[in-house]
């Protein structure tokens, strides 16, 4: 069917990308400016947009930061949590409800296409520290989503249950350009090897025996 | 409860709030900024709120009109339907998925504040036209925003099986001043008194043998 991906950039989204198209149309990938320290994310996401011919569309809400308080990823005050995700200080880098809210207003951006199929790349690491990843909600938001628009709407999240390890795998065999993905949660110009996010992509890699090659540039 | 109150600057929001304040702590009220053709209405929710003493905040989610496409309330080329609600044409008011977008993030704005309760106006005469007014839609979005936010979190929707006429007698024992709301989804500054919207107000007023205060200005 069609979709529209929501592709964050990050190495999880842009591999259920490589897997969906697989078996799905995908019609458009839209990447969030939520006013994230990471904005590098949005330049790989348009990269690889680019790479497999998909037209995509950034949307601005960096206008909803000023709501939305209280994380690392979007204020300046607050530093960004170094260590593994499994980790109570991770939840600083929890935006309330902001899972939701990108999913709410890329199905409306879909639903108004006529698309009424959405990808997302959320993973099992996520599920710990944020609740707006467990596949319990995402299958409680497409019901209401459903219902709201008078369709069945459909949310694809591939990697749900899955390990960011097991995401670098089936990335490989998909032949996903890991180079041109980004995952640190820092604004500087390579990853900080430090954060959440990188701790765990290295992680991934060197479970699989493999060395990121975003670590080697 | 403490709650956060989403007001149009309408008559069944304005009504819904004087309602809900009675049994909760309505801690602010927020108006959303979607560019709307009537933004009269948002004038009409300042207005209010400075009346009953209550903070309001503005929401700007005008940058996401160009993406939620279709609807004759945000969009220059299609003409506000007129007549009664209960047509098809209305149809066209629907703009994709937009309650559903307002109420997910009026809630990370809550739950930013830790208040896990969101008041709304909706109300049966929006049912035929907007899946997204209707009860099922806001139990179902009531649960999801709970799982997203690992919280029990409530949305008020008192007239949801209400008409705009039995609205308008329980604003008219509540004391509210319907001189200062605004329905009309035309933009001028008179209400055009032919819109589904004007159409369904100057019933209720009927029905309740009275004149609507702006039919008289």
């Amino acid at each position: 069917m069609k979709i529209l991906f929501i592709l964050s950039g990050g190495l999880d989204s842009t591999t259920a990308l490589y897997l969906l198209r697989q078996k799905h149309e995908v019609v458009e990938t839209v990447t969030f400016d939520y006013g994230q320290r990471h904005v590098k994310e949005i330049k790989s996401a348009q990269t690889i947009s680019k790479l497999l011919k998909i037209p995509h569309t950034i949307i601005n809400i960096k206008n909803l930061n000023q709501f939305l308080q209280g994380s690392s990823l979007t204020s300046k005050n607050i530093k960004t949590p170094h260590g593994h995700y499994q980790k109570s200080n991770m939840k600083k880098t929890i935006v309330p409800n902001r899972n939701a809210i990108m999913i709410n207003i890329a199905a409306g951006y879909a639903i108004s296409k006529k698309i009424h199929g959405l990808g997302v790349g959320v993973h099992a690491g996520d599920h710990y520290i944020y609740p707006d990843c467990r596949p319990e909600f995402i299958d409680s938001q497409a019901k209401t989503l459903s219902l709201a628009n008078e369709c069945d709407f459909k949310i694809f999240t591939p990697f749900i249950n899955q390990n960011k390890a097991a995401i670098v795998k089936k990335g490989l065999a998909l032949g996903v350009p890991f180079e041109l993905t980004w995952t640190c949660y820092e604004g500087g110009k390579k990853p900080c090897n430090k954060c959440g996010s990188c701790t765990e992509r290295l992680e991934a890699f060197k479970i699989n025996k493999l060395t990121d090659p975003l670590s080697t540039n």
